[in-house]
């Protein structure tokens, strides 16, 4: 089956844009303009993409199939307050945005979510970044869908209930661990020394995760049970940075807790 | 100048005495023999790298260089009992144990902790992991750092206290990151999701600070101080997972409070 080549109209000249529209026309769709507001970058944009840049508040052309809004999630609001094209779909690229917010706009409603940090400057395998969509009709979502799979191999219909709980689980898996990273350097920078030092093994245990279950993964004194370590590693903290005290007992607990349950939950080995 | 190429007793036959074994093998250096209990996995590891294997107990051979255990942490006393040998120099490979454990088998003694997962089956540039030397004289210490560098560029001198220190960061950076790809597994499981929606954002996260500051690329929620979206999460987490809001509530503060440091300090935009 020959696959579809849309009109799309983008909006929005940041990450999301870029990296969208560079994917979308790479893989065979025609960007019909892009709209701003006035600024060089929307411009530049355009040229790249090799089409004409409009303000926002410009009439959307009939020959477009689709307006996707690459926005911030704040300006998703007044943005769609300047788009209307009934019988057109309508689409924003925010995790955190309800569907709703672009009620106004169209009778065909859509969510077009790549659950990747898109930074330019940065190269991104579109293929591999999941895409979540959601849509307000049947037929909007088959759009959308096979709009998605023109660009990635990992799509999946979320709706709003689902993708909030994506994003949470991406606070505790990215945003946190994140956090952990950074908290590792100042722990380490107490005697001088650098991140460099956890630098592989942090991207190995990233790496880890890609082909395995995370939980049959854990590594480290909680789940080993290793009271002595864990006991002079909470005297350390204490000593170096008390704030942290808590923060370590509460994962060290749930770790061993997991590791516990796996255990008992493991057939007996012979 | 020439590098020294060395005669290597290796002491076991786990995942380290396979990576070690080989890559110091490839670096040109002699393997004189594999020592351990009566295993046929140690008779393996003889065979592949071209050497006799010995049962643990019998005599180091006068032309080795070094006794390198490779074994596990808890197993090392027992083994160390069993090696002596004045004169020449017996390290061993475990982050979380004094060099003292090794006392009696020599007078030339030293740490040589690879501070990466090595398993079996999985590859590793061992030129990108961390080597962390320590030794009892400054001859050893040198004897050691060459060792290393025949086999990677990133090696340093640690002390106990320091390699004490670098493990605590570990725990954070990568044991407890590991929970936190556990735990937003089970939170996406409570919608049917997978853990593949988030694995390539975990592994972007993870890349991402190879050549960057983590708290400098801090995300989320907690960054922005974005209170509605953090409030809506805890709610969430109220319901499916309650066990998770005091973790959740303390990297939020935390992350929060470095977030605001930073932006205190960083020289005003005009």
């Amino acid at each position: 089956m020959a696959r579809q080549r849309y009109n799309i109209v983008l909006v929005g000249s940041g990450n999301v844009a870029h990296h969208l529209g560079r994917a979308l026309k790479l893989a065979g769709h025609r960007m019909v303009q892009v709209m701003g507001r006035n600024n060089p970058g929307g411009e530049r944009l355009a040229f790249a993409l090799g089409c004409p840049f409009k303000l926002l508040g410009t009439e959307i052309p009939d020959e477009a199939d689709i307006v996707l809004l690459c926005v911030k999630d704040d300006a998703i609001g007044a943005v769609a307050q300047q788009i209307h094209c009934p019988g057109r779909v309508v689409a924003h690229t925010a995790g955190n945005v309800p569907i709703t917010a672009l009620a106004d706009c169209s009778d065909r409603l859509g969510v077009f979510y790549p659950l990747q940090m898109l930074r330019q400057g940065t190269e991104v395998d579109m293929a591999k970044v999941p895409f979540c969509i959601e849509a307000n009709t049947t037929w909007t979502e088959g759009f959308l869908l096979e709009l998605a799979r023109s660009i990635s191999a990992n799509v999946q219909v979320l709706d709003s209930g689902q993708r909030k709980l994506a994003h949470l689980a991406a606070v505790f898996a990215c945003n946190f661990s994140n956090h952990l990273y950074a908290t590792a350097q100042e722990i380490l920078s107490h005697q001088g020394l650098s991140l460099d030092l956890l630098r592989p093994l942090i991207l190995q245990t990233a790496v880890n995760i890609q082909n395995g279950d995370p939980s049959k993964l854990q590594t480290g004194p909680a789940a080993r049970n290793d009271v002595q370590v864990i006991e002079a590693q909470l005297e350390m903290l204490r000593s170096i940075k008390p704030d942290l005290v808590p923060i370590y007992e509460q994962l060290t607990l749930q770790i061993r807790e997991a590791s516990q349950k796996r255990a008992l939950n493991a057939p007996a080995q012979r």
